[in-house]
């Protein structure tokens, strides 16, 4: 799979700005760039040491194309393990268009999606979930995906599964000999041992496995569904739960928040804002598909809060509330669910207990089931409605930096290769013939090998690489 | 003016990609990099040479932001002639708001807008025009607006004036210290040798201030007004003259051209393509405000494209067409108008040759008086029309590799400097005596040093790099 050519691609986002870096990467990626390279103290670029950075112009028949800063890497000390360039230029689309194709006329090729990080995988720089952390960084958008995709680059869950991987294999091999000396019926593996290596693996596959979970969560956000009538509040508490967010990164320029979905990172953790048209009882048909709606977003979602105008509830209105929670309930029994008793800056102290009781009375607040009083025009109770949210994310695992498996490829190898797991323990404890053990360890050992690309075919790195951009 | 400070920004375009670089200059630049970056190798970074590149961590308070690269650049020989420190760091704008935030919490202050190149210029690293050159160059989005922009940024237009400049001051000393010698009635400077040096410095005046024109036209595209009844084919013949030049940009990932307005470069020079409502008689009143506003648009453009349906015409339609005719070579006698036979592909060559005679004959076709035929859907006649074009724009001075003004700022100045020295000869040829003149070489002295930034103050300054990017 690997090929020979020298590429070259962008490697800064796209757009004008300061600067921008075009890259470089093969055999004659310093002789590609020395033919177009001209130092500004006279010197060749083909005889400077790695890691050092050069002030010229690219020149080419004459014509100047820019002022830059060539630096180089030489294999194998650079990402892709391969002599590296880097031209920091300046960042007008149109001079990095024409550097880029003289490049291209000087013999190299359009880099590909991933490439980079491709051929640093081929090279032995990175393992393969490593190179797909590496994408994982770049599109991390908040604390908690961030230290995730972070400690996947630098190896922690690498090297957990590099570990195991190798214990069994020290069994395998173990157990494979015994099969060269069947006629004398030795046993080289100690069983006992054999099988407190099988319970540790489980223990891990099945804490790795039970972590998808919240690497899911942590990856792409959580769901939140809000159900509530019109004029309950629900863009003033959107934007309550945002302002204070939004203020951390309103100094830094270049850093403007896609206000077109509702997301809140709250703690480092992403939470994803479903509006909802509400699930008031009514005859009218095109409502009541609203309201079917409404059940298929809550589906969806992870959360449902539900918002209710405290300052509009009367005798008439509060059993219409205590039907649609006890709707949502019915429907969703495990669905973690907060009753937002919105407004209550207007109530007095007697008339807001009278509500908590009475839209709570039948049945406990229970650890899934919460209600808050705010204010979302005050901003009163919005810290407690986050710290309420807070609370249904297990993020203990999080907390206690252990290894968090986001990535449903991991996560398929993972029950794979707990499945062939099982499969030995079985044949552990039924005293099968060592030749029927193999076969199954050698399935686990197989999947272990998928995850760091130990195993791995040019579908699968073509598949993996094809979602990185260009560049890196 | 300069502070002290150590400033930060992001210098790589914002939005997410492979790599994006932080830039830090100042006196604590390295020590602030230092404290937030962990060598792989264990380097103490402050120790490291100028020039050099360093693989590590940012980390702080034990938590690892990120893996990157670290370019030491030591004060004087950086870009803004301080140490400046780049940190090349995984491309999302998570890691790089998270990094330049711990890198504000360490010390370092928010750049302004274009004070890296400020402090460059304050720093003696470039002078006002080429700093000036670094925003022209950036925004740059053509050959000619580019290679405009490279000159001026390599000093070709400083150096010039910076020639005139001293030549004058060697003068004006020499008048000056006549004045010293007044009561002895000496002249120590050659009023003939002095006459010469006039005449230098008015031809080259002259000729930069007469390469504005030219040089606006480059900066900012040559307005083209499109004018024609629907349906006679403005967007395909738009399609047509856009299609080629898209294909030299489209192999490119990440360069997609804007089409919301008709740009388009042509050998190198930018046209800006107005559409308008077309002139045609008519007695409706809302028409008639069209027509209004169709003059209005060609009163704006350079040239006139008057687009014509070939295959529509006929004995009762020609005579219409021959009064728009009339009607915009009456309203503007000079400005270059192009009648386009659009269509032509569905007529014989004796009908052809027939319009040509009837839309020509009355005013020989001229300089500025052309008529093409051509087939917006076939793509024929499209190149005779590019080059009629191309032919209305003085590019001579382009070609010739002659320094083009296209800054308004210096236009000023430069204006400014050939009234006071027309002054100057005009007291010279009356024999003004010396400390009359003298007040007048100062001024123009002054004018020069405006353009150079020899002479400057922070509003100038203020103005000049306010609308630079953050990060340059």
């Amino acid at each position: 799979m690997i090929n020979q050519e020298t590429i070259v691609a962008l490697a800064t986002p796209s757009g004008a700005g300061a600067i921008a870096i075009i890259r470089l990467s093969g055999n004659e990626a310093i002789s590609i760039a020395s033919s177009v390279f001209e130092s500004v103290s006279g010197k060749d670029i083909a005889k400077q040491k790695t890691h050092t950075i050069h002030l010229g112009h690219i020149i080419d028949n004459g014509k100047i194309y820019d002022q830059v800063l060539l630096s180089i890497f030489k294999n194998p000390h650079s990402y892709t393990g391969e002599d590296v360039v880097e031209l920091s230029c300046h960042g007008s689309t149109f001079i990095q268009q024409q550097i880029i194709q003289l490049l291209l006329r000087k013999g190299a090729k359009m880099a590909q999606a991933g490439e980079f990080t491709l051929r640093a995988f081929l090279n032995g720089k990175l393992d393969l979930s490593q190179a797909e952390a590496v994408a994982d960084l770049i599109s991390s958008d908040n604390e908690a995906s961030h230290q995730i995709a972070m400690q996947q680059m630098r190896g922690g869950f690498s090297n957990e599964i590099a570990k195991l991987r190798e214990e069994l294999l020290n069994f395998a091999s173990l157990i494979e000999l015994e099969l060269d000396f069947a006629e004398e019926d030795v046993e080289f593996a100690d069983r006992t041992q054999f099988a407190e290596l099988l319970n540790r693996i489980e223990f891990v596959l099945k804490r790795l496995i039970d972590s998808f979970a919240v690497g899911n969560v942590i990856k792409n956000g959580i769901p939140v569904a809000i159900v509530g009538e019109p004029n309950v509040g629900k863009s003033t508490l959107l934007n309550a739960l945002l302002n204070e967010e939004r203020a951390i990164v309103s100094d830094i320029a270049g850093t403007t928040r896609d206000t077109i979905e509702d997301e809140l990172v709250i703690e480092g953790i992403g939470f994803r804002f479903i509006d909802t048209a509400g699930i008031r009882e009514t005859k009218d048909v095109i409502e009541s598909i609203g309201i079917q709606k409404t059940f298929e977003k809550i589906e969806q979602a992870q959360v449902v809060l539900l918002l209710v105008d405290s300052s509009q509830l009367s005798a008439d209105s509060l059993p219409k509330v205590k039907i649609e929670i006890e709707k949502i309930k019915n429907k969703f029994p495990i669905k973690p669910l907060v009753i937002v008793l919105n407004k209550v800056d207007v109530l007095d102290t007697e008339k807001t207990n009278h509500y908590i009781s009475q839209l709570t009375d039948n049945q406990q607040t229970s650890e899934n089931r919460k209600l808050i009083t705010l204010s979302a025009k005050q901003k009163t109770g919005i810290e407690e409605l986050k710290s309420t949210l807070l609370s249904f994310v297990n993020t203990g695992a999080l907390r206690n930096n252990e290894t968090i498996v986001t990535n449903t490829r991991h996560y398929d190898s993972l029950l794979k290769a707990l499945e062939e797991i099982t499969k030995v323990r079985f044949g552990l404890d039924q005293n099968l013939s060592s030749d029927l053990m193999a076969i199954d360890i050698r399935q686990a050992l197989f999947h272990f090998g998928e995850i760091t690309g130990q195993v791995s075919n040019d579908e699968l790195l073509g598949n993996i690489f094809a979602n990185f951009c260009i560049g890196k």
